[in-house]
């Protein structure tokens, strides 16, 4: 007797999908064997069946109309890889009215229109997977909504862009200057030619948001959320970070506040504790903390892009999917409005990293101190490197937990002063216990 | 109209089942909300129905005899909870044969008898889940069934006992020595009255072995493991390998020899690169670095004891068992021969750490050295403090990858040289790459 198929239509084969169709072919006899299904790729459509491509794509199945696959009676999982949103957005809702379970791995797609498909889904009690669209080969999506199923999740707090890890790893390891970083990450295919969405935040970005969206039912607009990326970090920010005992990491946070049900989510490189285990996070290796009322503090790392991590996420989901697929149940996959709002970033608290660079004279710092205690901000410590022959000098400041709006209303005060030169540079200092 | 309900037998009310039973209740609402089942405890078996307890028995549950868990119609799954084996094992089987679903955090009983046990389910139609037996709160049993379903598992490296790791972190930390170190642990709660079981390694070797089977299938017998535990482990080894760039972890290793498909699997203390992550996991901690062909390195990280962690593992397994209770399928989660025999311990292949006390005098370096070379084992490098003052002195020597039946072989000659005393120390240096 032969084993029970599960057809696939493929839409989409750049880098992942490519890696997809590669890694079901050679692992075919291991997924067969754990799955009890045969995994067939039915179809696969691309925009281009004449491009060059490294993983020959098999004539026979190639179409270039995403119809063929969603109107195919004989496909029960549709793989979207196209990208984009608005496209990707028609083609998932096609997919999920004509019964068909959808594995995707565009994390733009959910962040921006999440809610909506997972409406549609949950009307045509067809499943979405996604978890190639979080981190890559990690599984948190899974990790989160199964494994941890009977925890309040208090925190995620994620290295979530392997490009900004690598950029940040090469400037403390190696003392680049970000622009020498960027371009070495370039140079070996870890930024793309045009790397604004990874170094600005927004990749992060919109994996905060779907990994706000799993913890707590709640999909945070992307205005909602605060993002600052990796470009404005400095080498000597980095050094000064050092000789306090930090690094400087881009940092997904997604934390619950327990008693007005707000949801702060936002995107910024902030000093970690070096003996903290994120701070070994290093190159384009991702990893996520996640903190739950009842496991306490766990953390999955791995890599967070990559044709061959990334299919292995897309694999898993195809094979849950496959295991699921006569269920007709949509849930379980569905995240439910459980909480509330998001919170306004100017309430988001933390310690912080300021550096200033100062006229070095007499005063400077008593002016500076005066404006931070007016505004209720305390100070924890401070450095004033006295090796510097300059007029301006730079003044490094630890400060207490603040509300970040007081923090920058302070910062707005400061920068105004005629002692000051130039933007000062304010950091998140997390404090991951 | 009300959510179907999953009716729980609970066997055992120790830490962990305590554990289980007042997070089900914590979180009851949440459960409900994500699994759709209301989780019900319906009975819960003791041996002392009148022991005083942290987590108050609900009296009406309580009986002090299995078979009314077994027998019971009305109860749909059933949690192992009790340890031992024997008493253990006749449980189960009589669960499984009563179509119950069954979920358990015994180690030893699977490690012991988990062939057998997944051969009734299996011919029961029942699944045996089984999270919490490995690794307390990390969700690695399902991470390698299902998320790393498409992958080819090359080797799993943990530090999967947290008493060990915690006695070695403070080792290292405090410059303790090991006895000291285990007073501390058992002062904290961290290690038992009688730590046997933890510090001579065998827990971590019951976690490996069923770490191994869920791998390769393959259910490699207690007697054909190589297992060495923390309490030979000396200050000096810690310092020497500090100053060599190590640290020293308890580590089970599981690997898979492609060619022979043989399963090397062995517990030993273990010199880790500093800058390696696993080097990070400090304290009570346990962490479990997965290699696979399509997802590379992954790892997983959390508490790997405790009654709130090890409980959250429960949890999920019981609400994986009340999606799929009705599915009476008990494949997924019972492990195939996929794969051959254990390695011998004597073919395992690595770098060596090797510490002799010598006499000091010219001559005795050369001894050792023609002895190791006469075994066809290569030197890496030495370490000869200078600072002693005795007749007798260290040496140290990194040794290049050989057999461990022949490192152990040109052991046995060293030792028996006149110009060395005490036991040397040998301890595996782990290319984590």
């Amino acid at each position: 007797m032969s084993a029970p198929s599960l057809q696939i239509g493929l839409a989409g084969f750049g880098n992942v999908g490519a890696g997809v169709y590669k890694n079901i072919q050679k692992n075919s006899h291991l997924l067969l064997e754990r799955s009890g299904r045969d995994l067939v790729v039915r179809r696969i459509a691309v925009r281009d069946p004449a491009k060059a491509r490294e993983v020959k794509l098999p004539p026979e199945l190639v179409t270039t109309n995403l119809d063929d696959l969603v109107l195919d009676p004989e496909i029960d999982m549709i793989i979207e890889l196209i990208g984009g949103i608005d496209r990707a957005f028609a083609f998932v809702k096609a997919a999920l009215e004509n019964g068909k379970a959808v594995v995707t791995g565009n994390k733009a797609l959910l962040a921006e229109r999440g809610q909506e498909l997972f409406a549609i889904a949950e009307e045509h009690g067809r499943p979405i997977y996604y978890e190639a669209a979080v981190a890559g080969g990690i599984p948190i999506i899974k990790t989160v909504q199964e494994s941890l199923i009977g925890n309040h999740i208090q925190s995620v707090v994620g290295i979530i862009n392997g490009t900004c890890n690598y950029i940040l790893t090469r400037m403390t390891e190696a003392n680049l200057r970000y622009e020498e970083a960027l371009e070495e990450a370039q140079k070996l295919g870890y930024a793309e030619a045009d790397p604004t969405l990874d170094v600005n935040g927004w990749d992060a970005a919109h994996k905060a948001i779907i990994l706000a969206s799993l913890s707590y039912g709640c999909w945070v607009p992307c205005d909602k959320i605060y993002v600052e990326g990796v470009e404005s970090v400095r080498a000597e920010d980095i050094a000064f970070a050092d000789k306090l005992g930090y690094t400087i990491k881009l940092l997904g946070v997604i934390k619950l506040h327990e008693e007005s049900k707000a949801i702060e989510v936002r995107v910024q490189p902030s000093l970690v504790a070096k003996d903290h285990i994120l701070s070994s996070v290093k190159g384009v290796f991702n990893a996520i903390l996640v903190q739950g009322d009842v496991v306490g503090e766990t953390l999955f790392y791995g890599s967070g892009a990559g044709q061959d991590p990334t299919s292995s996420s897309v694999i898993a989901d195809i094979a849950d999917a496959a295991a699921n697929i006569d269920a007709r149940d949509g849930s379980g996959f569905i995240t439910h409005g459980l909480y509330g709002k998001p919170l306004p970033i100017e309430e988001s608290v933390s310690k912080y990293y300021l550096r200033v660079e100062a006229e070095d004279r007499p005063g400077v710092l008593a002016r500076i101190a005066t404006v931070l205690g007016d505004h209720g901000i305390g100070i924890l410590s401070l450095i004033q490197p006295e090796d510097h022959n300059e007029e301006y000098a730079p003044i490094v400041l630890m400060l207490h937990f603040a509300p970040f709006g007081r923090v920058r209303e302070a910062l707005k005060v400061i920068r105004a002063m005629d002692c000051i030169r130039d933007e000062p540079a304010l950091l998140r200092v997390e404090d991951l216990g």
